[in-house]
């Protein structure tokens, strides 16, 4: 790598890392300028990296997906039984909601603020709730529900509504979000 | 009534109308010449009716908050049994999002969108979900739910979740939400 390409790397993860913390805080009508400023770096360089602040916004939440995730996932060598891991989900979330900086899922967001499934942060979004549905339906095959993979959908939308509800309401969650799932558990026969 | 008082009434009507149906489909980030130019008003005209685009943003979804209610909750004559009634919102709600226009519940997105809980226009959102919440929990009480306080909250992010699933996914429910509603509702003992 040379120097001038290190440089560009090193623009690149910048600009990415600015545009998500903004894109969340602030929403995706975020101006171009207002981006560069937050990056420390020039418009020059941002249309040499990227073609549209469009590619901008699906690379940042792509790149902030894993972190993402891992907020509310256990860890993969997270011994727990199946119930207690679909559980750990929903007591995460809860915490999440504390934060002042809470502004609700960032992929619902996205999805719901740029109301085009076709956008390329849209169909990342898609990709990054698809895979906590997976990981539901992963432990909920494993605790032996009834109907796995709609066990894990009635998850992520217990999920994403008790998300929204944290921002509708301006106030944390208070056990909503663990009940609802844990009646959900119930329903579908997981010890 | 004044003519003149007569047309200025038309004019915040032809205004709040236009800008209840552009704010849900493009979002709150519309600027206030593509507000006036869809409503037929002029700027000065909308300055004259309102200090701000955020009251215009308030004032049209109080406005269009009944019908957008309406759309799902069942009539007050309607004299179902009460987890028939619940259950028609559901029902209602799968039905929405069948519709190429669907952009999830205008309320939680609003909130999602201003991601400022004292904004005028999210006072609103709360306050309109919290009616939908307040349908849920007359209904829950009369069908003898254990705790139709909590079962009520429980049904609205459900219904939230599920608005949200179909804008993320980009597609239909297929009977997930009213799945999931007969889940809660079962688990709360409403016959």
């Amino acid at each position: 790598m040379t120097t001038d390409e290190g440089l560009k790397v090193s623009a690149r993860e910048r600009l990415l890392d600015a545009a998500a913390g903004l894109f969340y805080r602030d929403g995706v009508g975020i101006g171009v300028d207002a981006l560069c400023r937050a990056a420390g770096v020039s418009k020059r360089t941002m249309y040499q990296l990227f073609d549209s602040k469009d590619e901008v916004l699906a690379a940042s939440l792509e790149r902030r997906s894993p972190a993402y995730l891992a907020l509310t996932l256990p860890g993969e060598d997270d011994p727990g039984p199946p119930r207690a891991r679909v559980l750990h989900v929903f007591e995460r979330l809860e915490a999440l909601t504390a934060a002042p900086e809470y502004r609700g899922c960032p992929f619902v967001a996205t999805a719901v603020e740029l109301k085009d499934p076709g956008h390329p942060a849209s169909v990342v979004a898609r990709r990054s709730k698809d895979a906590l549905t997976a990981f539901f339906q992963r432990e909920a095959a494993r605790g032996g529900a009834v109907e796995p993979e709609t066990l894990a959908r009635q998850l992520t939308i217990v999920f994403d509504g008790a998300g929204s509800r944290a921002v509708v309401q301006g106030r944390p969650l208070d056990g909503l979000a663990v009940a609802t799932a844990n009646a959900l558990l119930d329903a579908a026969g997981v010890a």
